[in-house]
């Protein structure tokens, strides 16, 4: 994990980079910061475990997270794009997901996870189904947000 | 850690917690929310790694910061007070702290960590100087802040 978040800070220099996460709870942040001089690209992020900081810290409209659910490719592009506006950062990605051991009212199984993307030029995001313990999924989510990460810079 | 994170959660039943990370990352969100149901508790968090994050996201005073350095009684203080009220929660509790490999330009060596924690009616913040590695020392720093709540409640 660290070697993958050296090389995400490699690929961003001279970038600003916040989070928005969920399901993983900070585990993307925790991971960036483990690496020395991590200050220098990553501003920071917000964690929005409860809803309510989606809507209120991250901008997520409260229709949206009414109609499609907290884990949901519209919540997570609103939750990239709401947390690099409060950031004022040049990228951004978000994680939502259900790490388990439960499912939710909107019929997603456990270990879906969306990871979101934005930058000024654009917000998107992608669906995964990630098997494994709540653990492993949200390894494998905070993996999948820094492989994005690379692959897009 | 994932015991004391249960019997943090246990402790806080019906009230709402929030945290505001600067060295840690993101880690004590990580680890609390590696219990699940852990969101009947926990609201979320803000990770403030720059000091602009502290300013805008956390209402961290400039003259404070800029006087006593991010890495001080002062800001852990603003900041734990900060994210309780920009979550609406009933706790807060915030860190920072150099993990190393470098100490400050304010005279703080490798180590060196304030834990803050704040309610409706106090806030506070603790010294700590942890040795051992960047890893090590943000280990420290999320299991006292963890150990601070449980003290408190």
């Amino acid at each position: 994990m660290i070697s993958l978040c050296e090389q995400v800070l490699t690929a961003l220099r001279g970038k600003t980079l916040a989070t928005a996460e969920s399901c993983t709870g900070g585990g993307i942040g925790a991971a960036i910061t483990a690496v020395p001089g991590s200050s220098v690209v990553y501003k920071g992020g917000i964690i929005s475990y409860q809803n309510a900081v989606k809507r209120e810290l991250l901008s997520v409209d409260a229709d949206v997270l009414e109609t499609y659910g907290p884990v949901s490719q519209q919540v997570a592009v609103q939750m990239a794009s709401g947390v690099r506006t409060a950031l004022n950062c040049d990228i951004a990605v978000s994680v939502t997901g259900l790490a388990g051991p439960g499912g939710d009212d909107f019929g997603n199984p456990v270990g879906t996870v969306y990871i979101g993307y934005a930058t000024e030029k654009e917000a998107f995001a992608q669906k995964h189904i990630f098997s494994g313990s709540r653990d492993e999924v949200r390894i494998r989510a905070i993996e999948c947000a820094l492989k994005l990460i690379l692959a897009k810079n």
